[in-house]
């Protein structure tokens, strides 16, 4: 097949490498979804390389979110159930983790809400410092995130900062992700490519037997269990019901949402303009 | 009630500040604990704001420790017991930690021992780069930690880090105290009030189910159990017994302890000097 | 007994020093293993120092790696079986982790492999900014690491650093360390003894109780299973059992392995140039 959502370039046989590349702003749909789970079903049976390289064509955007028309909604579920029985996106990142195959993220662009999960759940995020944002905007629309962001975070940077990041909602720059851990580093962008690249085609001449043993025994103590996040998609889909999240839904379409506009790139900022605080009467 | 220990404003309903005011120095005691433990059964109930922020009147000292004269402790021993029948201050942290709101520990001052525990239990610690100083001094007085540091400190930032500022006992100014992830992030203390105040708007206008929500899948993956904390209370009650902390004790409040001196400004450093080393005869 | 390994300094009875001094790089051999466990022995029966520093007499050493000849291993192999049953250096590596006296590594030199996992198994990591190299670089011989990275680094350092450390081989300077969480702290070197010296002697003044307490607490709830480890070692002896890592290994010995040469002092950067990436045909 050749997929519409990203280009896959496997020239290389060891090291392959996924660009993303959904116009406008690359949204994660049921396209890409299905043929994400395409590719990740090769890899399982061992078919695949010993490294994998997510980046993405549009240097202001990673993976923007999930696509939240209702249409994408019925496309996704519609799709054929994926082997762990979950929710498609779930089983999606579930089995990403798993892969036998070191997975980075190369981000560049904005990663938010389902786009940051995505990254979340490979081995390694390396970060543009000054292009990458990152981010949990889900609670500003009124809703906890649905796939494992609060599984990941308490274990990637600690309650605190894990609390912080879901909570606030707001947008994170290479640098400060790097300070709290959620990327491993943000690197100077005109080194970003460079520095990815070398890493990348480094750990591809390895053995492909002592990279499956290291991601087993890793992921044995730190792979949050599979358990974890269905309540959270759960959680997810009854907040997406509520009156109030369908009204600021329905309010950012209108201002851009989903569009290459102001909405988008500053979407951590914009979804602290939804309400305002009451003082007593 | 109006309470004495400290001020409440709860003017904007959603967003309440707890701001400590215990002169000399903030010294936790049984009035204090008494006063939260009535706050927090209020908010218990979800009668309280979605956001609760705890800071303090005195620049010097955000929580300066626990009252460990004699006297308190008969006060606090006389409290009604808490509802998870543990020991009052145990029972008041636990609670904190999983109260219905999110809470924000904006720290400028000293906060040390309890001080310190109290901070750790919130959901979030901001600090003053320059006016904050962090700190568990317990094991300068020959003490362990009694009331979580040991559950929270390896979860927050990370084995290595826990035994030095525990084995340690010295002081964490803002910055270090965010290097090590003790605290979110260290604030230049002219910009404090403003971004701690910015963020806890920002969170108390979201919706209070997705922060339930989000408050509770983080605390099931990060909160320690509850049975981790008596037996640390019980070790801390067994180290005060032994004569030798006595004695530092009794020396220490010779020398200012509790009261508005150079001991408590730089109790981190003072600890240090009780000991002596001694070479082979 | 006299070591002949290291050279260990008792004059303080409180804090003792154990200075490894093994040329002509201080590898950790049979010998080494069993007069570490010896020295462990007296202070698992309570009758050793509050505080245990490790340093090296090399600046360019704290410990190299594993003596990785086979006339080694066969010394290891006729080495008592320790306490625990297990392997001689996971044995002596969980003892240490477990020892009732504070254990800190004072790591100027390189520290790769397991000389890193020696390390990782002490409390506290301190690090000359500039002349400390951390690693394991195992993964470019093409195997796991044997005793206790992988169970380690993800509680340590989060799981996403952990996969860049382990399945990227690469050597750590002190600032990068820090950065990550691998050590505690990156010290200028011309402060590093001072620092450390200073640190130790604060914690040897205190009481001994409060220590022990301290550490009990810290490891019930950091210190990975002792079940973890044997399974690494297993697939850690299967890998050296390949023979593409025999002859990465033999091609190593005649460049300089183990010998005080470039490809020691830049063995990260040499592990990475057995292999070459091939395009498809």
């Amino acid at each position: 097949m050749t997929p519409a959502r990203f280009t896959l370039d496997s020239s290389t046989p060891s090291l392959w490498r996924v660009t993303f590349h959904n116009p406008p702003i690359n949204l994660i749909d049921s396209v890409m979804i299905g043929e994400l789970g395409e590719l990740f079903a090769d890899i399982e049976k061992n078919q695949g390389p010993a490294v994998l390289v997510f980046d993405s064509a549009d240097p202001d955007y990673f993976l923007a979110h999930y696509d939240i028309t209702a249409a994408n909604r019925s496309l996704v579920d519609a799709l054929p159930p994926g082997p762990s029985g979950f929710h498609p996106w779930i089983d999606l990142l579930v089995r990403l983790s798993k892969l036998p195959a070191v997975t980075i993220s190369a981000i560049r662009g904005r990663a938010r809400a389902a786009g940051s999960e995505f990254a979340l759940a490979t081995d390694i995020r390396f970060a543009s410092r000054e292009r990458a944002v990152l981010g949990q905007m889900e609670v500003g629309f009124g809703a906890v995130a649905g796939a494992g962001p609060t599984s990941w975070f308490p274990r990637l940077v600690g309650r605190g900062r894990a609390f912080e990041i879901l909570l606030g909602g707001e947008d994170f720059g290479g640098a400060l992700a790097e300070r709290y851990g959620y990327v491993n580093r943000a690197i100077p962008d005109d080194e970003f490519e460079n520095f990815v690249d070398r890493f990348a085609r480094r750990v591809a001449t390895f053995d492909r037997q002592a990279l499956a043993d290291i991601k087993q025994f890793v992921n044995n103590v730190s792979r949050p269990p599979d358990e974890e996040f269905p309540p959270q998609m759960d959680a997810f889909w009854q907040a997406v019901a509520r009156p109030a999240l369908q009204a600021r839904a329905t309010k950012a379409f209108e201002d851009g949402l989903q569009q290459r506009s102001d909405v988008e790139l500053c979407l951590g900022e914009y979804v602290g303009q939804f309400g305002e605080l009451k003082k007593k009467d």
